[in-house]
């Protein structure tokens, strides 16, 4: 018999400790082991509730205990989660941990702490939730050389972008609905802003290169500034809008971002929707697959947590080499990383056009409108647009589709042809 | 160092070949030992090829050699790859294989034989391709109950249903298409007729429940029937049409199927297109996981193997256990298993409504056409239709979507009412 730990009575510890309880004799069997919980920690009481029996509120009994062999962490946070890590790998406890937080800033460092004491240190549930994809990545993604992991890394905001395009409702109205249904915090930021993504596609990226790549470094834009005229430009491309954490790897260097993206039907991530997440990669040899699921919640969550035990279990002994150095990875700048952009302009009463019907038709009408503006053609061509990709959606802008450029070129074309530029929007 | 060798210069396996050779440092590091391909099985020659310089006829050769410790098959069908196997793992040799025939007839007692010598015998590329899925179900879905799982299991028929959906190509024509692209044999039989789906939903199956369910026990209908039509009466209720294989447990007996389905847009399997495949699985406490990438193509398919051969390599000296036993899953008949249902009948004269416009419309107009039609009625109210939910695509047809039925009691309904039915498809 095998005795584990679950630091955190919250959301998800309280799922581990469901799972390890009602589906005890399947996870067992899968373990190769009888597993047993012997301690919960939290510092709160649960009167009545069946974890009253295994409750501590001293990590010291747990750390001591020598039957304990592995912990799974939930609490959330860089500490105490990060001194308890590394107090229980140090006497050879393996520890598995849902805590993006922990995972990002102290992977490495972990991982290595873990090898140095013949233990492991998984963290599956830190990113995708329940979503299968850094054990994939560890174990089985292991003949190719990734190009691009691009993911959709936060069920909150694609809760929100979902509702936004499908029901039209406003960015406000939205956020208060996900507040209300307790998919966004009162203090939504770490979702809204991109952080939560940021931490997120930093943990891919650096399993996926091997290097540190830190969450301080990459590029974050939100998804606050987006509207409905964006989505109205994003149907008539037939495109959906996503916020992805995208990491690419050209000549070398790793570029690194978060930002809402226009993403293509041929796009497995283009029909990804509401609260689920997904996570692309592009290989060599594989080209794309992708992975997808319940990026949050209680069960799916302790789902991959529970998985994390069940391989501590298996590997008791023995030490699964995870290849992440704590050597920083040399990241390029993102402002020079060739994307497509859809740009909104303000254009000079050149409104005649009508916002409805399909692309080509509009986009016919709209170049009529807006060829005399002289500054907008210029723009045109020193993007790389073609002219057919100006559209129109209301009055008094057009947008304009531009080729692959680097965000410092499309700047400098800006900056020379004096357009008035609304937004833009990258292309996945 | 670890010397490997490769079964069959194929597709497949000269792209394993090519992996191991082209991505040597990356495929070696991330396996932990220097990889060394020693030989190459095949029977023909290969004048020019790097391959010649580890070429050889015979299968003795390898085996014989106490310096190969792991094998990778890609010849495909049963003799003689079962009986390299056996012998293979029998002298501690671990065994890999993309050969589904193989897999489907013969894992349980493979991965017995593996397990006697301390060896593994993986088979990633069996299913899927490229796509991990095999071992995300050993490694990382190991909490959960699993109720269904369904996949697109086949690229070519998926390639042809959605040439049909999205150019409205007849299967005929799509047919030599996909022929004349290399996608479809020559005698396409086992993939349109839903064989190769059938042999990998039943290794799926397998593995999910830890018996053996076997592809001569498995109810298949193929996509040779689906027409114009269909797709007409998807279109209309915003469905798509995909061959999936399917497997679901109720009350402890396991259904299976291979058939197309309709599939709603709320299900991840409804965008997945072209030659692309996906798994879909739906936990108890993960709800829907997702795997998609190619499921076939040299690549893309070798990739899945060399991850088993580096799984083979860090795993030496110890075998990973495999739940899939030679007993027989208890199987359910998948006519008794409740099912939605379109049901195409005959009406009798009543062909004045449109086939064009959105559901409701078309629907509301049909409606009074059909009503006339007493027997229609009849058999509406036997198989839990709802009045809205009769479909008009075609001139003296009309179809029913039914409530979740058996096919026994749908088949009783047809004949009580004495309705004229075209054909049906069951809903995912």
């Amino acid at each position: 018999m095998i005795n584990v730990a679950v630091l955190g009575y919250g959301t998800v510890g309280s799922g581990v400790a469901k799972i390890l309880w009602e589906n005890h004799s399947h996870v067992c069997r899968r373990a190769g082991e009888e597993i047993n919980l012997k301690y919960v920690l939290d510092l709160r009481e649960f009167p009545g509730d069946p974890v009253e029996k295994v409750l501590v509120h001293d990590f010291d009994t747990i750390v001591n205990d020598p039957e304990i062999r592995v912990i799974a962490e939930a609490m959330g946070g860089l500490e105490p989660a990060y001194t308890f890590a590394k107090r229980a790998l140090e006497k050879g406890i393996s520890f598995c941990t849902s805590n993006k937080v922990l995972v990002e800033a102290k992977g490495a460092e972990l991982i290595g702490i873990a090898k140095e004491h013949n233990a492991n240190f998984f963290f599956e549930a830190s990113v995708g939730g329940g979503i299968p994809v850094i054990r994939p990545m560890i174990e089985c993604l292991t003949a190719d050389h990734f190009d691009e992991i691009s993911g959709i890394l936060n069920g909150t905001t694609n809760y929100m972008l979902t509702r936004m395009d499908q029901e039209g409702v406003a960015y406000d109205e939205v956020l208060a609905e996900a507040q209300k249904l307790g998919y966004a915090e009162r203090n939504p930021e770490a979702d809204v802003e991109g952080h939560d993504a940021g931490r997120k596609i930093a943990i891919l990226a650096s399993l996926a290169y091997e290097k540190q790549v830190s969450f301080e470094d990459i590029s974050m834009e939100g998804i606050t500034k987006i509207t409905g005229t964006d989505f109205e430009y994003a149907r008539a491309l037939g495109m959906s809008i996503k916020l992805l954490g995208t990491a690419r790897k050209k000549d070398g260097k790793v570029y690194v971002i978060v930002a809402p993206f226009m993403v293509a039907p041929g796009d497995p991530l283009y029909a990804v929707n509401g609260v689920y997440n997904a996570i692309k990669l592009h290989g060599d040899m594989l080209e794309n697959v992708m992975f997808y699921g319940q990026g949050a919640g209680k069960e799916a969550t302790a789902s991959a947590v529970v998985s994390d035990i069940q391989d501590c279990v298996r590997r008791l002994g023995s030490h699964r080499e995870i290849l992440w150095s704590g050597e920083k990875a040399e990241l390029g700048d993102i402002a020079e990383f060739p994307f497509r952009f859809l740009v909104r302009v303000k254009t000079k009463g050149a409104d005649a056009a009508s916002t409805d019907g399909p692309f080509a038709a509009a986009a016919n009408a709209v170049k009529q409108a807006v060829d005399t503006s002289k500054s907008l053609a210029e723009f045109e061509a020193a993007v790389g647009a073609k002219p057919m990709e100006a559209l129109k959606s209301a009055d008094g802008e057009t947008a304009v589709l531009t080729g692959p450029i680097t965000e410092k070129k499309l700047t400098e074309a800006i900056a020379s042809t004096g357009v008035d530029v609304i937004g833009r929007i990258r292309l996945a």
